[in-house]
């Protein structure tokens, strides 16, 4: 039997990270800093864990199947919450909800590909995207970017082919952390539609994004839900990665396509996250609101303590959302670096390779950091530990 | 652009059987008797619920992403309750959760198969295995069943090929209701194991099997784990639907594989589906017990209502677990059939037509019956109306 396109996928990066702590002891003094993964770590507010244990309790249609699509009410406040954001009108019909933002990938990608069909990455990379596309049958193009992280059009538009079925961009960048620039995105869109593919926009960072008002024009274009589709997740911004709760808005015709994906993948999405993905658009405005002011200090933080890693011949590629990615100095690929962090410096954070192609060696000179975890106090010791190596 | 593989499958037949009921009103004294989806419609036990919303209010875990392939404490219960019913000795990392047990379906097939494999499906089949089938690119191919709706290891023989990677069985049967017996299920497993392919056998219904005891002996098997994988749902013993979450049971590597698919679909199973199937497993065994109790008396009543149906020329065909499959006597096609008894009869059932490749015939005589959420005054009013249709 031939390797099947599954086994000739890479196994999941987090994952694989998480084996490099094995048997490692951390001392009390040194405790381990994981920098590996971009997911909070703390519950959502009381009030949104208690609403949530009554509806558990009260309600009956939180245990029972619901809409493949979601629930209306959510896709129904959802719509009317990227109107406002994008300012735009999107309708109920134009949303559905997911079981997090990596199924909403997946669905749309199921939706308008084939076999042997091709769709263009940036890189760096999100390592899941390019995973899908192998078990779907379905060849990643890569589009390198220079060294500000940026995806060039004019590029892009040179590796369109007939089997090319979409570009799928991620912004705020997993992992780049980089925004990109409203017009950047406008002339994504522009070439997606003239080109007859999609253009996939991935938001999941939306909601950390440090520019105010709408990132991008796209939702405002004529019949944009002929080439663009938005993908979106509830976890970062109300702290529900464990409840899998995400969202693509595209035109309805496309959504029924993903409809079929999604009954047999999912059925429906969990009762439950829907309720919190309601309940905290609905409630928790001003509490996100802080939490990205929490974040974007952070972010802060981090470039203001670059200079002294900057001395030790590090370089910042780029700063935004949950991510810092940057350039190291060492004579080390950066898997064998990110593996040795861990014990002699205890650090977990994921190397370059694993957001880039086996053939492109930039990644070997560039980490990710998913800061978003540490306060001021953790990304101090970051930089304490960080500049005093030497491979 | 050609059709892609998902424009090529068919639409969620339980979604589309939803859309019959618009415009259609059902007076009072006759309202609509739903047998078309087999899902609880009433909420887990109350102790369960504030179970469940503890767990929300107190545990951070509930909230947080976990393994992709469940939590270890689920799949270390799962695996000994496994090892009880089945008299086997099944090990913890021989056993995965899913978000629910299509997922473990579309996972498992994803792992195994490439663009143009083939997997044989006895039929009646399960609409969502085809589904996946199409949209995975590998060939269903179907193994048509005499009138006892048990398939024939021999027939199923001459339709291996170079291409086959798997025979998918469902037993209890879905929609044939009808119970596998041990001795079947063993051929099958020796006739995969023979012929180096995998034998997948979804048992979402095992709770409410009217056997005692292990259903087949294929856990006892040496290496059992080089050809059998077990699929399994938590959603109809704990009325867990609207929390998505399912297992399978296989070898070791063959869940590495899959870990990839679940890792890019669903990150990980929700917390709380997660946490409830524990609980359940832990506490409710009693319950279950009295569940399968109410289930095979409805069961029963349906055998006893079947005289007067089958006096208007009705036939059963298959009885079990959640399902009764029927052969009905009127001259039209049992998709129009299904349609029309919407507002003729106040019935949503599902045609025969949805469970059958195109090509064959019988389904258009054949209708399911999913009778678990009828009482028996239910049941008895089902059987008031069936008689007296003529078409």
């Amino acid at each position: 039997m031939n390797m099947t396109r599954t086994a000739a996928t890479f196994a999941p990066p987090v994952m694989e990270a998480r084996r490099w702590l094995d048997g490692v002891e951390f001392p009390e003094d040194r405790p381990l800093i994981n920098v590996s993964q971009a997911a909070p770590v703390d519950p959502p507010p009381l009030a949104l864990r208690q609403a949530m244990a009554e509806f558990t309790v009260e309600q009956d249609s939180a245990h029972l199947y619901g809409p493949v699509l979601g629930n209306d009410e959510l896709r129904t406040e959802l719509a009317a919450q990227i109107s406002e954001h994008y300012e735009a009108r999107i309708k109920a019909n134009q949303v559905a909800i997911t079981s997090g933002c990596n199924q909403a990938f997946s669905a749309v990608i199921s939706a308008i590909t084939d076999q042997g069909d091709e769709v263009i990455l940036p890189t760096p990379w999100y390592f899941n995207h390019k995973m899908w596309l192998d078990m779907a049958g379905v060849k990643a193009i890569d589009l390198p970017t220079s060294n500000d992280l940026l995806p060039d059009p004019e590029m892009a538009r040179a590796l369109i082919t007939k089997k090319t079925r979409a570009i799928a961009l991620v912004t705020p960048n997993n992992p780049g952390g980089v925004e990109y620039p409203s017009d950047l995105v406008r002339r994504f869109y522009e070439l997606a539609q003239e080109t007859g593919i999609r253009l996939l926009v991935d938001e999941t960072y939306r909601d950390f994004d440090s520019r105010s008002g709408a990132p991008h024009e796209l939702f405002q274009q004529p019949d944009w839900d002929d080439t663009f589709v938005h993908l979106y997740s509830f976890s970062k911004a109300y702290r529900l990665t464990g409840h899998r709760v995400g969202a693509i808005a595209a035109g309805t015709p496309l959504l029924s396509e993903i409809e079929k994906f999604l009954d047999t993948v999912a059925i429906c999405p969990g009762q439950i996250g829907q309720f919190a993905a309601l309940w905290g658009m609905q409630n928790l405005s001003h509490w996100v609101a802080a939490e990205r002011d929490e974040i974007l200090d952070r972010r802060a933080a981090i470039a203001e303590g670059m200079p002294r890693l900057e001395a030790k011949g590090w370089r910042l590629l780029g700063l935004g959302a949950y991510f810092a990615y940057l350039e190291h100095p060492y004579q080390i690929a950066s898997d064998d670096l990110a593996r040795q962090l861990v014990p002699e410096a205890g650090i977990l954070l994921l190397p370059g390779t694993m957001f880039m192609p086996a053939h492109d060696p930039t990644g070997k000179q560039q980490v990710r950091i998913a800061f978003a975890n540490l306060d001021r106090a953790g990304i101090a010791q970051l930089f304490d530990r960080l500049p005093a190596l030497s491979f």
